[in-house]
């Protein structure tokens, strides 16, 4: 059995984001920005097109904190917004979405933190536009920050879905070719961990079959052309899908790992994710699953060819096999006592084979031993 | 650019039909239900599993005229109903969605017909009960019944789809070898051309590639094995998704020839456009397009190996290329009369290929030497 909700809308095109359909006559919009957008003046310019005052607000870090967030919701109050738009990648689009609700609220994060209260109605019409093709926070209703003092926290919830998700490749081509290639990556685990993973439906498999498929084609173009528009627009649509997956069935194994190694020190989710994934695919797929030879399926070939036709596509978009320097000198027991932390545990648990911690370790070891 | 507005909420799992989660608490039910499932007890069953009254509504010839729909209408103002359930194929369900819109205004379908006038809002809350797996019916805005006079009209309306669709294997298990195949096949040509014609948007290809995929290994199996429900639901699943590709993009030359035909003599829809597919998939992937290309991708082949491996998919199912005996003496002139209608042209016109009054007589032809 399994139930699909309906996605919200979406509107896909290379310049779309610069014609927004808002509804009625806005009072005020909070334009919640990535700093790489104000820089290169895309927040600018979106706030130029728009039919009423808008406030930027991209005062955001890497990592979204606690008061990360409640900045931006005393940017909302005071700017009286009546619709918010997130633009970025999954950092400003979780701190738009978390701020569109709270903000209805208390607009203290921590009440809401870990699902500790229900979230008030949202007030703003909300606008999500992702410029990386790789988190597909766009689609999903998990979104993270970090407590004050660094905890990794979530609010989840339906509500925060946008109202309106916009897919302009355009804003995507200026991505540095590794950043493109790690989202990508990040993306393409996304789909194959939500689909193969305990909780993966048929519907699921929609997302996840089609997501992979064209990211298979699309992301080494992107790559090695970075001002390609229809490879853009075709990781843009993927990650969506893959958003619109995870936000179904949730990640597995992979994600355990990477969340794991992102508590120990700084490094890009996606290349994390890409490292976990290549390491521990093959434990994995040494029983396939009926799920995982599906998922091979849509890739054309086995279960047990996945290994090796991912490390292909990861050579194709020259991908280092490197952890950033400070991870020099991290242990396989630090890393350990991050991946026991109750919030990484789903992804342990949802992975479709019985983990061990001697499994955890052993694939800990083997992606610190890159650093 | 395309746009993806939101599907109906879809649940799906054997039994789902006798656990219907309906909102609130319901004052009385008209359950409009195909003659079938009403003689083989299920209507009956769902009736008996529901938390009020409720009225069958089961006076519906394979083809539904306006005056089924005005009698369709007395019930639910007898019935005072604020649920309407559709049960069946797509006559049933067309009969359904067209009911529950036009109650809450004049209650007369041609008031409504070919848009004559805006559908009010709905009253009742609908529900979408799909019985065989083939014309997506359940998600689609588009309505087809038969004037006063004969004629084919349809009521188009976002307004129509459903509240909630539900997909339940096991009331298709029932369901003759001749017509799974038959509306099968239907559901395959839907996703072909949906995705393919000239409206075709990557958000096409999301829902008609699975949906390709998944009735290519599904459908042989469900014509073979009545009570397989893992077949049965693949079929239905891709079947509705199926419906989501032709709501968005409609479809091409096969329905063009099909209706075409449908208006000479009696024949089933599905039989029909598979008859219709066959003969003219070698003409369209003359002069392949790139979304041919991609369909044919989705089947692990090149678009000129798909007339084959169409033809192979047609004989694993048995279909006898054969129209019914009422079609002996049907001449191509009386075809290309119904082929011209107005309502017929946009199937001919979304063909991506430029389609002269020739290939529609040669294509009609090769069919019609079928009687």
């Amino acid at each position: 059995m399994f139930h699909l909700a309906p996605l919200p809308p979406i509107t896909f095109g290379a310049g779309q984001a610069m014609t927004l359909a808002l509804p009625g006559t806005p009072r005020s919009v909070l334009l919640i920005a990535d700093p790489v957008m104000r820089d290169l003046g895309m927040a600018e310019r979106i706030a130029a097109s728009l039919p009423c005052p808008c406030t930027i607000f991209s005062d955001i870090p890497g990592e979204p904190k606690a008061a990360t967030l409640r900045a931006a919701v005393a940017a909302y109050h005071a700017a009286r917004a009546d619709v918010v738009i997130g633009l970025g990648g999954g950092s400003a689009l979780d701190v738009a979405k978390i701020t569109a609700n709270i903000a209805a609220g208390s607009g203290e994060p921590m009440d809401y933190a870990l699902a500790a209260a229900p979230l008030p109605p949202r007030a703003a019409f909300t606008v999500m536009i992702p410029t990386t093709a790789g988190t597909g926070s766009e689609l999903s209703a998990t979104n993270i920050f970090s407590g004050d003092t660094g905890e990794k926290l979530w609010i989840w919830g339906v509500e925060t879905r946008p109202d309106l998700v916009v897919l302009d490749p355009e804003l995507t081509t200026s991505l540095p070719a590794a950043l493109t290639a790690w989202c990508g990556m990040d993306a393409f685990v996304h789909a194959f961990e939500a689909m193969t993973n305990r909780n993966g439906t048929p519907a699921t498999a929609l997302f996840s079959e089609h997501a992979m498929r064209l990211i298979w084609r699309a992301l080494p173009v992107a790559v090695a052309e970075p001002g390609n528009l229809t490879a853009r627009g075709e990781m843009l649509w993927a990650s969506a899908l893959a958003g619109a997956a995870i936000d179904l069935s949730g990640t597995a194994m992979a994600h355990h790992l990477s969340h794991a190694l992102a508590g120990c020190a700084p490094v890009q989710h996606g290349l994390a994710t890409a490292l976990a994934f290549e390491a521990s695919l093959p434990w994995l797929i040494e029983t396939p699953t009926p799920k995982m030879e599906a998922a091979a399926r849509a890739l054309d070939c086995a279960a047990a060819d996945l290994p090796a036709k991912v490390s292909g596509l990861m050579d194709a978009c020259g991908i280092n096999r490197a952890l950033p320097a400070a991870f020099q000198g991290v242990t396989v027991a630090q890393a350990m006592t991050q991946a026991r932390l109750p919030g990484n545990m789903p992804m342990r648990v949802a992975t479709d084979r019985d983990v061990t911690d001697g499994d955890v370790e052993r694939l800990l070891g083997a992606v610190l031993g890159l650093a």
